[in-house]
């Protein structure tokens, strides 16, 4: 772990080049849409170590799987989250030597990532072997407007000598994914044209058909004054380019404007592809550079206003949660219920396939808060549209009937393949119906449910009827072989969150059945005829939940993990020799399996879910018995452990689990960044202080808060948009004051006391009575 | 399931040529003499589907392992039987038409595994495409005299025409292994040489440094006549070889006789590999092809001797128990304690590594009693030399002492990469130490124990030692997180037959020790210095003794396969639906997991192992039980439950157990005889017919016999070594006729009775008491 970028509220600043962070700064200082996006890679040439990778969403590769020992249901390809044409490139060359960083002296350099805009700076002096030395600056975004656009300016001032720079901007489709399994190229050459001052190139990829466009124009200045060159042209293997040749006087600042247009065969028809992005790029050439940002500028700046935390007295904190915000926010914008939420956004390619759990568990409730409820439905819309792959699924592991959606999807059929992950690991069937419910109980659109939700959560219950056994020696049901959110346990039987969050889908999708058999009960008939659905079915599901096994320990008064837990040898993970951590890297996989250290939140994953289901003495009591084993070598668990923390009033912890992963790639705590940023997990430290600090959580209709503030922070703030309304909440010492920004009045629970807020209305609520539930 | 081999008691015949099952063949009628062997490929060049495989004993090559997700301890490499130099090819041409068996009509084919003598032989008429027919006959054998050696004889005669037969012997060492994982080939050229009338070739593997030289000659002769010919040689790539041309009238028999020599680096240093060869070869030429066969005779006459068992009234029987006999035989001589049994022998490349379990587990039993006692110990040596691996092995998975044999193995190095086998499949351990206490058993060589196999023993209940855990919840030892026998079981805790055998491993361990201390003081004291052996770790292994936890269902009188087995839906096979079977084809792995079926004998194993600690009661308890939800999908699994059944009396559940395996591969029972022979498994079939239908047992340094005849066999008789003596025990309806084939006297127990028998003697024991024990 190295510190290595400065402190500041709006930017992610490195000072100095050092050719060792690189690829670290590459993820961090990571640029996206919601629709494209890329690694900070530099637009000139580089031979230093790098990871180029320029990502097109929803573009993947089946990718053929590696596997060492096969076992029957395991998939035949990984979905990878596929680098695209590098758009980004300007060779630049001096009276024939190339400016490289790796090859020269690097001056005064300073990388900036300005969150507030949405805007990747670069600034440099270069000093080349004979001592010639030239000032770059360079300013790059992808627009956060126009989606399929990115507009850079690269400048390049001769500090002391006269020469002719040549630029080469280019777009470079022979690129190849890191984590290849087979060291295989993905992409073929489908058009090129590089014609005089612009080049268009369209690739497609060998499997599934997948084109992509793209197409580039530059504008070459002088001191401000544009200038009419000649360009020569070059085409290559998935390549064109033109080449640009300007003489410079010492003290002469030559700019380049590269403005690029990619589209995808995802949104145009093959036959368009290119004029569409002629189209798009005619228009944003005619709006300018100077446009292009001042929108881009704008429109993060309503990002911000939903969706900014503002904390007073750390900065350190401060420039962690707005970083943690804008990865999101630039990685899903929720127009395309296409998409989802990749682990590494557009930051990287580990962990290949886009969708795991996390976007259910972790990322929903994010967007939830702080954008409007389409975005979120668009979300739970994505998994509806991968029903029939679920169901397939589940019928290919044997089942009759029932949908197992899958652990990690591009297209909705599972791309994991290790046992006890890809078919043991079925909660995340439970995170999925879980996600309805949370989403109808935030938003209280109960139409989702009549029109999607309820044939998921009735595809759910199904596979669950029949992935328990009625174990005649308990007279319960149990369910075998699992592997629980803790996936440092294996192939266990009774985990206790899986069999919970199992009966309560079941009971959960009775509980909607019978509503809207009350409400809608034409709706009603038709789902029940589409989904063939039979009383014997809903009263096995009554029978399952009155009878369901949860593995439990009376005299500790706890929840057990799984069967078994307490053969284990309880030793705390403080008196465990500190060499042996982290686990994951010092021990083999056997041992790990067979301690008691707990990877994530699993148990207690469970009792945040459904914590209006227990009192405070049983969340304290599993808290108080699970969190000394815990080892958060999941980035996903310390946010649950924080916001439970702060519910039993534990404050010192719920803090220093909200340090765990705060900074998480900042400070590259998991010495991982330069894989890629740890997107989805980003949530739940935005959900550590929402949800955990300012106890944010909808009860009955109404969004109740309940505040406490970490010892050294003066003070925090943070949007909540709920129904309609949008809030301000601050959080002082002393009190809470909320600002209704929007005409929407409410009626809010704050700290256990109810308040009503007109539109643009404010409420105080003072501080004074310490909550702590 | 294809029955197309010709049914004889000594031979197995193949009538007709049948491309299609050409590669089960080539595994069935494979040849080896424990030094070197080879699939039953053609001579001459065939165009049609094959596997050519040759092979060396003990040359292998570590493979870059495939896997899929990495885990810590995974071993780097899969070590992978080596195919190696094709040294049998003898290219045939008729006036320019190659002669090739996919290429044109074949009658008469008749392929033969003489198994008597240990010699392959085929005959058949090709008619070419021009009607040109010619009579082809091959006889070729491994020598088990001359180990180096082997030997063809290859005679064409064309029967409707004149012409010139162009002969090609030849060395191929440009072979690559099927199971290559990255497709690369293994081997480079050291050394090529073609003389007139002789070659040789020096092949090493790319890594370990593994050098194998084949030299050749050959004698062509007409009629019998030798001819003296030119000869053009050839050289390619790690390829030597003649060309000869014959004129051959019609009626006229053309013969060659081709001898080679196969050393390695194994045997000898590498700048005398080629003398050596030709020194070897030389001898073998001298001798000529008529003594080498009668040499061969002989040799395998005696082992016969030793070994053959004769079943009367059932042919089929027969025949497959030769078979078995047969394979052992030629795949492990046991005179190089460095080699070991793979589980295909030299009859194909799959499961890659050399050694598993199963040699203790199942072929120890049948060296002990067909073969000299230094045979077996040679055995038990290969692991004692593996014990410092085995120690390395503990220490990667983070144990601070003891021995953890690696579940597949070459050198003593760990090849397997599932980490729910080579980390938790431990009991392995537990069958090297239950081997030393067989051949101690068995042979009442207490030596060995003082000299080898206390160490091994120490450092395994060293292993066990760390293994388990105190749990407080039980007050008991509990072993988490293993795979037992069954291995339709993963990651599971308690598993009743590993906690029994590793408790038996200390118990044992401890007798031990506690016996060389009283005889062998001096001994005593230099083992326990040299181990480092503590009071406090004895003290440790007793505890654990006492302490140690069994899962049993008191109610039903049964011990627990592993904790929680009861929990699962108790459907007998029986009641499944046969589409569903083999499980392990039709079954995701979690639903095998989940399931109450088992693969192969778990409980059954301890009981069988550990039989004289338990009463016949419980082991009829524990078969009653588990037996129904046994799927046997393990060629390992009939075996025990074959021989547990014969001692419960239930004679029909015995012969059905035995015919699962005993025509396993020559039936081709399931559909992967291709890929090569079940070797390992052969044991097991030959463990049925004498320990379970004779009843063998060794109690207190005496032979127990307690024979059945299955209903319709006449007779069957079996050899039995014992001590020096050898015993030829027949069993008829009416009696057991035992004869003394040496003249070692000897007390036998037969039917609970005992019997003196003289050197030569005879013993003959009524059956009218039926014997169940």
């Amino acid at each position: 772990m190295k510190q290595y970028l400065k402190l500041d509220e709006w930017s992610i600043i490195e000072e100095g080049f050092d050719s060792h962070s690189h690829e670290i700064s590459e993820s961090i200082f990571s640029i996206g849409n919601g629709y494209m996006g890329q690694r900070a890679n530099f637009e000139e040439q580089y031979s230093g170590t790098s990871l180029q990778g320029s990502y097109m969403a929803g573009v993947y590769y089946p990718d053929k799987t590696r596997v060492g020992w096969w076992k029957n249901g395991y998939p035949e390809y990984f979905a990878k989250v596929l680098n695209s044409t590098n758009w980004i490139g300007i060779d630049v060359d001096i009276d024939g030597t190339p400016l490289d960083l790796s090859q020269c002296i690097v001056k005064d350099f300073v990388r900036e990532l300005n969150m507030k805009e949405g805007v990747l700076s670069r600034s440099f002096t270069a000093v080349l072997e004979d001592g010639r030395e030239l000032k770059v600056t360079s300013v790059r975004f992808v627009s956060i407007v126009r989606h399929e656009i990115g507009a850079i300016r690269y400048s390049i001032t001769p500090m002391n000598f006269t020469g002719t720079i040549t630029l080469t901007p280019y777009l470079d489709g022979d690129v190849k994914n890191k984590d290849s399994n087979y060291d295989e190229k993905f992409w073929l050459e489908v058009f090129k044209e590089a014609g005089k001052g612009n080049a268009a190139l369209t690739v497609k990829t060998k499997k599934l058909d997948f084109h992509v466009t793209s197409v580039m124009t530059y504008e070459v200045s002088k001191n401000g004054e544009k200038l009419e060159l000649g360009a020569e042209q070059i085409e290559k293997e998935k390549y064109v380019g033109n080449v640009v040749h300007v003489q410079a006087g010492e003290g002469e600042e030559i700019t380049i404007f590269k403005y690029v247009a990619n589209v995808t065969s995802r949104d145009h028809g093959l036959g368009q592809l290119v004029d569409k992005a002629r189209e798009v790029l005619d228009q944003a050439v005619q709006a300018g550079f100077g446009e292009l940002e001042r929108e881009q500028k704008a429109a993060w700046g309503d990002k911000w206003k939903e969706s900014d935390i503002v904390i007073e007295g750390d900065v350190a904190a401060q420039q962690a949660i707005r970083f943690n915000i804008f990865q999101l926010n630039q990685t899903y914008s929720g127009e395309d219920d296409r998409l989802n939420i990749g682990p590494k956004g557009f930051t990287g390619e580990k962990y290949g396939g886009s969708t795991y759990w996390d976007t259910e568990a972790y990322c929903l409730p994010f967007y939830l808060s702080t954008a409007d409820a389409s975005i979120s439905r668009n979300l739970l819309i994505y998994r509806y549209k991968h029903l029939e792959k679920a169901k397939e699924n589940a019928k290919k592991l044997g089942f009759t009937k029932g949908a197992l959606y899958p652990m990690v999807t591009m297209n909705g059929e599972e791309c994991h393949n290790e046992w006890e992950i890809t078919f043991e690991e079925i909660h995340r069937n439970g995170a999925i119906a879980y996600a309805i419910y949370n989403y109808v109980n935030y938003t209280g659109d109960t139409s989702y449910l009549a029109q999607y939700g309820l044939e998921v959560l009735a595809e759910i219950s199904r596979f669950w009827e029949q992935r328990v056994n009625y174990a005649a020696s308990k007279d319960k049901y149990v369910m075998l072989g699992v592997t629980g959110p803790n996936e440092y346990e294996n192939n266990v039987n009774n985990n206790w969150y899986t069999n919970r969050i199992a009966s309560w889908t079941m009971e959960y999708t009775l509980e909607v059945l019978k509503e809207l058999e009350q409400n809608q009960p034409e709706r009603y008939a038709e789902l029940v005829s589409k989904l063939k659905l039979k009383d014997e079915e809903t009263a096995k599901w009554q029978d399952i939940i009155s009878k369901m096994y949860y593995p439990e320990d009376a005299e500790r008064g706890i929840f057990l993990q799984q069967d078994g837990f307490l053969d284990k040898e309880l030793l705390p993970v403080k008196d465990l020799d500190p060499s042996h951590l982290p686990l994951n890297q010092k021990w083999s996989w056997d041992r790990i399996l067979r301690s008691v250290y707990i990877k994530q939140a699993d148990v207690l994953q469970g009792l945040f879910f459904l914590g209006d289901r227990y009192d405070l003495e049983t969340k304290k009591r599993n808290f108080d018995f699970y969190e000394p084993f815990t080892v958060h070598e999941s980035s996903l668990s310390p946010c649950v452990h924080s916001i439970l923390a702060c519910e039993l009033g534990y404050q010192e912890k719920a803090y220093e689990m909200y340090l765990r992963t705060a900074r998480l790639d900042l400070d590259n705590y998991n010495n991982d960044t330069e894989d890629g940023c740890h997107t989805t997990s980003m949530a739940g430290t935005w959900m550590s202080v929402v949800h955990g600090f300012g106890g944010l959580k909808v009860k009955d209709g109404a969004l109740h808060l309940n505040p406490f503030i970490p010892g050294h922070w003066s003070s925090f703030s943070f949007k909540v948009m709920f129904r309609g309304a949008r809030f301000n909440v601050k959080v002082t010492d002393q009190e809470v004051v909320i600002l209704n920004e929007t005409d929407i009045p409410a009626v809010l629970n704050v700290g256990g006391q109810e308040y009503s807020i007109e539109g643009m209305g404010e409420v105080r609520a003072s501080r004074s009575v310490e909550v702590t539930s």
